[in-house]
């Protein structure tokens, strides 16, 4: 998907809303345990319930991965079953050196056929540029996280006073485009979102981290926002896990829905 | 597998030769090709082939990943082939937030029965610590990589003009202990090396990079040997890929066994 097709959604369906697909065979539903895939089953439920109120969704690999073999099947039918106008995130942070990436990025862009897939930027330029190899794919590399554990390194100052992050923000933009990297910018401090926004104007950011992790809408539309919109905001438990009884797709439609409601009115107020 | 045990077995062995298990369908004999699963069958003839001559395997994620489910499978049946007394490594380069880090451990310590993974150091603790909870189980963080990307953002110095690998191990040193955390790093620039052990006397590192990276065993021993050896060496593409006719496994065998050779004669000059 190109970055015009993306905009191209977000007036459409009036939402910069991405829904997290992070399904734990611990918090769905009982019922759907009786399934033939009840990953799938929770997702397909989800997907119908939510794709009219979000633009992009990012299934978390981890939680695949670990049923082995049957859930990289879920995993496949889950991206088969998104539809072709709903950008999708494999949130993989693969990185490694250039002959490893070329592998994963084979993986998510040709097996999977994701639109992007998130990175780890510590190995550097080789580790990366096999992911933008490919045509009409994206990078999302992180930046800024949401964890605690982002004060560990991220914020690290070199000699020139300035913050890692901001670093691997200024080094990365030379390595593609506008239209071919976005950053993972976390909302939880979301006054550096306009330390990100100031360093690299044009790229769309995934913010993960609102509701669960603790980041409000106003601020990240106050410190991120750019003339094309430029924000692709993340809600994974607190739309999936609305509800673990029969009602969980309709109760994770609401919450989606009630978003995209907020979404469209930021939207209008911005003449977007 | 502890780190009494594994120096137990390098001191049984005469070796701390680690051999990467990087399968590629195209360049895997041909022949091979026709069989049901033709990377477990490579696999195993490499590991029937190499077993005596190495303590450790590496299999690296992204060469099975990139297959899909079954790839998958190749994954799980080369994990439960490798001998018990011989270390496993998943190369998965991995590391989220803490609730995604958990269900990575999961699918290498409990799917899998890896002994250890390496994790990307980036998003700082809460990302590590998930796989440190596992007992007799270890974490390879990134420190120093062998790849051109590595003097990207490795190398920055911070304000008290030190590089961000050693702030990274300066840290890392605190969440866990020389029993579950060993170090990846890298050999091509191995002055490096004697940096790292500097600051971490005590613990293994695992060394990617001999022969097709470019680094020289010599020079690894000379600036990374401590008195309980500390030094994984792996190979790869060096070794499984030393023929690519009916020969392989054979070559395979004969290259793993001249390394060991190598190791051995230096085990017995440091009188160990």
């Amino acid at each position: 998907m190109t970055k015009t097709e993306l905009i191209e959604q977000i007036q459409i369906k009036r939402s910069f809303l991405c829904v997290g697909l992070d399904p734990d065979l611990k918090k769905i539903p009982r019922f759907l345990l009786k399934s033939e895939d009840p990953i799938f089953e929770f997702n397909k439920a989800i997907i119908d319930a939510t794709k009219d109120y979000c633009v992009a969704y990012k299934p978390n690999i981890a939680f695949y991965e670990c049923l082995g073999p049957s859930g990289w099947e879920s995993l496949k039918k889950t991206f088969d079953y998104i539809p072709k106008n709903i950008f999708t995130i494999a949130d993989a942070k693969r990185g490694d050196i250039g002959n490893t990436s070329k592998h994963y990025a084979e993986t998510f862009f040709s097996f999977l056929n994701a639109n992007s897939i998130t990175v780890s930027p510590y190995m550097g330029e080789d580790s990366v540029k096999p992911f933008l190899e490919y045509k009409r794919k994206w990078v999302i590399l992180l930046a800024l996280t949401s964890n605690k554990g982002s004060l560990d390194f991220q914020f690290i100052k070199d000699s020139n006073n300035q913050e890692l992050y901001k670093s691997i923000l200024e080094k990365s933009l030379k390595w593609g485009t506008d239209e071919n990297i976005m950053y993972v910018v976390g909302a939880t401090r979301s006054e550096n979102i306009a330390e990100v926004r100031k360093l690299a104007p044009k790229n769309f950011f995934l913010v993960p981290g609102l509701g669960s992790q603790g980041g409000s809408l106003n601020d990240i539309i106050n410190y991120g926002w750019n003339d094309e919109c430029g924000l692709l905001i993340n809600s994974s438990r607190g739309i999936i896990y609305a509800s673990n009884k029969n009602d969980f797709a309709e109760k994770a439609g609401l919450i989606a829905k009630s978003i995209q409601n907020r979404m469209s009115k930021i939207l209008d107020e911005k003449n977007f």
